[in-house]
């Protein structure tokens, strides 16, 4: 069996990409597709503890520079322990935001120098490289409105001028890996939003 | 005031580090010195949960790259919460573990590459260096005898050729770094290691 594909899925929180990642993992297991659904911080045991720290408001005294190793030291766990394996065998591994979450939320959002993320980004993922990456893009105030409908947590309190400076690093990456990241644009109802995705991951499938 | 000085104990589980760590400081703290003492991982509420997640053996399927950045998000954590203020206050930080524990564990030790191993500990360092770094010496077969004399954790489980490499790393670091690490005998009786241990310390207090 030939090597498997590795998608993620990325975008600001109440873009949607989760939604989306559902219905693309239904398409793609209809056509008899091994697919592999995960989510970024976690999909370990131990990934899921990391992320239960990250995502803790009683940590809010967490300086930037360990919130990044821990989404990297949670992702690389992720990376050798499922993602690496699934793909060995074949599988279609979809995962719900990767290190293109952390450019675009510690070196565009929090503003990290550039290269200490990707520093930490290349640590993290332990060199795996996603074959495409699916930016699902929406209007900042709007995703924003979405994301704390139901309560802030402790990223989403950061507020728009955060989330403008999120959407710019996810358009950066996209300008400057054109073959790897796609933008897809959220806005509009689910399906035709999963036909979008679709079509940005066709030459692939 | 002037900047303080920042001081980390480095060796082997059993070495008497710990020991030493009470020692020295409160040799200091008899001279006046304010001496703030730490030990890695750890020394903030969040880089404990962090060491809580290192050390449990329930997470034996962990990766040595998700080891590897859970120490430097635990170190990051410490250095910018509590060894930067504290050494710009003027106080003496005595840290029993830094990155030099990271080379000789997961360089030495695992065998991970020196190249990974030193990007990770500019990240988790967040630059900073120790002023003085004393490493105690003793026979691997001695100091393990020791560590485990009281029941083995995950770390020490590694047996004595793990101990035999994690011990050259150390000495590596000494004859590459002359004027910041100095290698301590640590045989023989407490109060003859701590005469080494001030002696080697005497041209910074």
């Amino acid at each position: 069996m030939g090597r498997g594909v590795f998608i993620t899925l990325e975008g600001a929180d109440g873009c949607g990409k989760s939604t989306q990642a559902a219905l693309v993992a239904e398409a793609l297991a209809a056509s008899g597709r091994e697919v592999v659904r995960l989510r970024e911080p976690g999909g370990t045991p131990i990934s899921e503890k990391v992320r239960a720290l990250l995502l803790d408001p009683a940590n809010a005294e967490m300086v930037p520079e360990c919130e990044l190793l821990l989404y990297e030291a949670s992702r690389a766990q992720l990376t050798r322990q499922v993602i690496e394996p699934a793909v060995a065998r074949g599988a279609v591994v979809l995962c719900d935001r990767y290190y293109d979450s952390t450019y675009a939320y510690q070196a565009g959002g929090r503003e990290l120098p550039d290269d200490l993320v990707n520093a930490a980004n290349a640590l993290g993922s332990c060199g795996a490289v996603p074959d495409r990456t699916l930016v699902f893009d929406l209007e900042p105030a709007v995703a924003l409105a979405r994301a704390t409908a139901g309560g802030a947590d402790r990223l989403e309190a950061e507020g728009l001028a955060f989330q403008e400076r999120v959407r710019a690093a996810y358009l950066r990456l996209a300008a400057s890996e054109p073959d790897r990241v796609r933008v897809v644009d959220a806005s509009g109802e689910k399906d035709e939003v999963l036909a979008r995705a679709l079509d940005a991951l066709g030459d692939l499938l």
